[in-house]
């Protein structure tokens, strides 16, 4: 009975590619079947932002998915459980390498149609839209989406259903009572999942450090507006653009203190016109255009901007520096209804000084209520381990600290299992105890210019070099008989003058002492490399890069 | 009566050449005389470190002291106010440029004078001790050192009077009622001064923004004393070196619940030899060596790391890694007795992640009561302000948000004049009303390599463009006709392989088309590097620095 035997051999394995180890490029598949043969979807698709320390001339980054590309075939599809950059970024660069259809709930779906559109594969790719609480069965998988709330619109935490077992996958989450925007988590359908028995739950982690709860949109409208009440001058409020409530509350906040609202920067537009277009923000107050604020008394008007993050492209950090048609000065103030995402201090910071240079108040949560995080806070992951109630924990969504600290909690509400695995690590749920089974290909692939670079291939790590010491580019110049044919041509860049000079006397003295019969192309290229990167260290301190040619006239 | 004449032309001027602008770099002289006849002091020397980000292959920067460098005669001395790497990190290598004496008090001298060693100018230097409260007379200005209090030993405060008014400089501080190591702040004698009349206050922005008090160093010992004895395992603390007293706290904090201690890191024994030298920590519990700690059991050792900024040189990073001979595994804890300098999120948290991989527990300042800032939170400015009551606040030591943000509060105290200058700004301070007169050469030097390079020159910023796109360097070979006489030497470094090849078909095909007659040298050089960079961007998207060198057979 081979069919039998199949089915008993058949896994439930859970596949993360992205995600187990940073807070971006979340990527998880889920297979089910036996051995090779399984069946897999993918909950999300999204990218890492690069960082010019670590990853010079690099915007984003996206996992190396090769192992499911190589089975692509058996690849059902890819569910993003909402719009944001680090769930869906990556979808427009990696759908090429799967070709499987997409599925979106209405805002998701309406923001992943325009990055395909600029990718040209709108006609391409199947993107199904599918309602909020929708179900969709792709091979052994009952999918069905549960809303959760989160920092934008449309959140979905999903049940996967199997014939081993239930999983439910978070995606991005917190319990928000009153999310402004949007439906209330449904808690009672995540109860009623644990009721008919949860197998995995594989979970945010991104707040697993912070004690308490994540509190409430509805608290940040009240903070925004009574702040707005005392200020005089104009006023800006940056805030991420796709948390859509924000954005509603700060423009009602706004309209409460009769002030005109005015958004500036491409994705205020961008996000606001992707809600209105699937019926949120019907009553948003109507938006003066940029250009016309300068008659707007400066009591009177409200800017939303973008930039919180001090991205130098951006609508405030562009203000601040004068570069922008709007313009804010002594009396004014800006509001920074925003976390600082690690690694961003120094430019924020900077936009900070330029902003109190023109004698702009800043606020901020420091010390103001004007911002929750969007990710559940330890209360709330003790309340979905109650609901939820599973036999094994799987922290994802976080750096390895975020992890631990997960791992300890859940342990702690007494999970029967809490298992932490990082990217490529192939983790069976079911039958049989939690284990990991197999390690795949993964790690990061850079976008580096229009083309995909894997990571391990160094042309950042060799940037990185570049930056640090310079590069010194020989060209020697030898005749068909191996003799010295001309002076070599010698670039240096990013080095100081006086070690210019050190450098051309030690190569002029390699190729003086060049004998044509004793050391061939290779022998002179290796000894002019090291006299020259010699020559930088003694009268630098530090060793260039050093590459040299050899061409014959 | 010229010598009348020339009195009554005499100014009190303040040039903050480092410091007003960054928190870092600090160096203020203060100048006394008519016109271009100034005597100088100068109060502080200090460096800024370098980020890879910004400023790649840079670790030092100073600032930019041509203008007094040329007036070095002049220059009557340098007073460091006490021995953080922002006060007197430069002095040995601005100190071939000045050639002044250097006056500190017996700990600072101490750091100052192995800095000097090292520069090879120990001999040279007329390194002079003072003690605390000490005074020296430098020309037209009487110096007298007050007592305050800091996360550093012998933190001083520098009065100078002069004929038109006495000006206190604060360096950096507290108000500490209880240090632990050295004394207290010297009020009575600050207030005393205020009695006197005050003209100008320089003072300390860092906690400008800051609400509240700093706190005491006795608070951190009784919550690393609580913390320390909750715990089991191996147990690492890791706090800045040159804090002493936070040293001396967890040195006694360990000792309290029966622990030995073992100073890992060499920034450890430098700062606690240099202590002991001059007479602090005389009974300091004995320290056990690092390669004798794996003998101690795991509940009765305390290792005191350097490291808690993430360097990945120092103790606790190379511990996490596992290339130390300290280990730490799960069980132990890491308490991090320290802030994070903005800037370093990602380092430091780069550092938690592998010490959570290792399954080590992380206390720090989010949960711990563990640490204290040095620096003056608003209520000890007002404080101060209440002791001094100038007629004229500066803030310094503070990036531009601090400086307002100080500048902001002092008004509020109703300090009669207020005024923020930046680096190279001269300001009078008498007599009349103080006032910019003059701005001067300023800006920033790095130390690249062991050269000193202005910033202006740019080769980090050339470096940092070729860590975004890397580098084309090409030589062509021309006969004496100026013909093509070899294929050209292309080197690219930094960029996909991809790209190679389109770059290497333009090059050829300007050379295959090369008009020996009709293009000179530099037409050809021009054209080759055109297309190149061409070629680059047609297939990459991205824009390579490209060089160009033509040579002769």
């Amino acid at each position: 009975m081979p069919h039998k035997q199949i089915d008993d051999d058949n896994e439930l394995v859970l596949l993360p590619l992205g995600g187990a180890g940073e807070i971006g490029m979340n990527f998880n598949a889920y297979g089910f079947g036996a051995g090779d043969e399984k069946k897999w979807i993918i909950v999300d698709c999204g990218v890492l932002f690069g960082r010019e320390a670590a990853t010079p001339g690099i915007d984003l980054i996206v996992p190396d998915i090769s192992f499911l590309a190589e089975r692509r075939d058996d690849v059902l599809g890819i569910i993003a459980t909402h719009a944001h950059e680090d769930h869906i970024g990556a979808i427009h660069l990696l759908w090429p390498m799967l070709k499987c259809p997409v599925y979106a709930t209405p805002f998701t779906a309406k923001l992943i149609e325009g990055k395909l559109d600029e990718a040209g594969l709108l006609g391409k790719t199947k993107l199904k839209v599918m309602p909020p609480h929708g179900k969709v069965t792709l091979g052994p998988f009952e999918i069905e989406l549960v809303s959760v709330t989160h920092s934008i619109p449309e959140p979905n935490a999903i049940a996967i259903k199997t014939p081993l077992g239930t999983v439910v996958h978070t995606g991005d989450w917190k319990i928000d009572p009153d999310p402004v925007v949007g439906k209330k988590a449904d808690l009672n359908r995540l109860k009623a999942l644990g009721d008919e028995g949860v197998l995995a739950l594989v979970c945010d982690s991104t707040n697993a450090l912070v004690n308490g709860h994540s509190g409430s949109e509805a608290d940040v409208k009240k903070g925004l507006t009574d702040l707005i009440g005392t200020l005089k001058g104009r006023i800006a409020v940056t805030a991420f653009a796709s948390n859509v409530a924000r954005l509603d509350t700060i423009a009602r906040a706004a309209k409460a203190h009769k002030r005109q609202i005015v958004l500036v920067g491409r994705a205020m537009h961008k996000i606001v016109q992707a809600a209105k277009d699937v019926g949120y923000l019907q009553d948003f107050p109507p938006i003066v255009d940029q250009d016309d604020a300068e008659d707007i008394p400066a009591n009177k008007v409200l800017f939303i901007c973008t930039g919180s993050q001090g991205e130098v492209r951006a609508a405030l950090p562009r203000i601040a520096a004068g570069e922008h048609v709007v313009k804010l000065g002594p009396g004014d103030t800006v509001i920074f209804s925003s976390r600082i995402i690690p690694g961003n201090e120094l430019g924020i910071f900077e936009l900070h000084n330029k902003l109190a240079a023109l004698g702009v108040e800043i606020l901020s949560v420091e010390d103001h209520f004007v911002h929750v995080s969007g990710h559940p806070c330890r209360d709330e992951l003790a309340e979905m381990y109650a609901l939820v109630r599973p036999k094994i924990a799987v922290p994802v969504h976080g750096e390895l600290r975020h992890l631990h600290a997960h791992a300890k909690l859940a342990r702690s509400l007494q999970v029967p299992q809490v298992v932490i695995i990082e990217n490529g690590q192939m983790l069976k749920l079911a039958p049989g105890k939690a284990a990991v089974i197999d390690e795949t290909p993964s790690g990061r692939v850079h976008l580096d210019g229009n083309v995909l670079v894997g990571e391990g291939l160094g042309l950042a790590r060799t940037r990185r070099a570049l930056s640090f010491a310079g590069l010194i580019a020989i060209t020697v110049v030898v005749d068909e008989k191996n003799r010295i044919a001309a002076d070599p041509g010698i670039i240096l860049e990013g080095i100081p003058e006086p070690v210019h000079e050190a450098v051309r006397e030690a190569v002029d003295g390699v190729l003086d002492r060049h004998n044509p019969k004793k050391d061939d192309e290779g022998d002179l290229r290796e000894k002019v490399r090291r006299a020259a990167r010699r020559a930088a260290e003694d009268a630098w301190g530090k060793k260039p890069v050093t590459r040299v040619e050899v061409v014959m006239v």
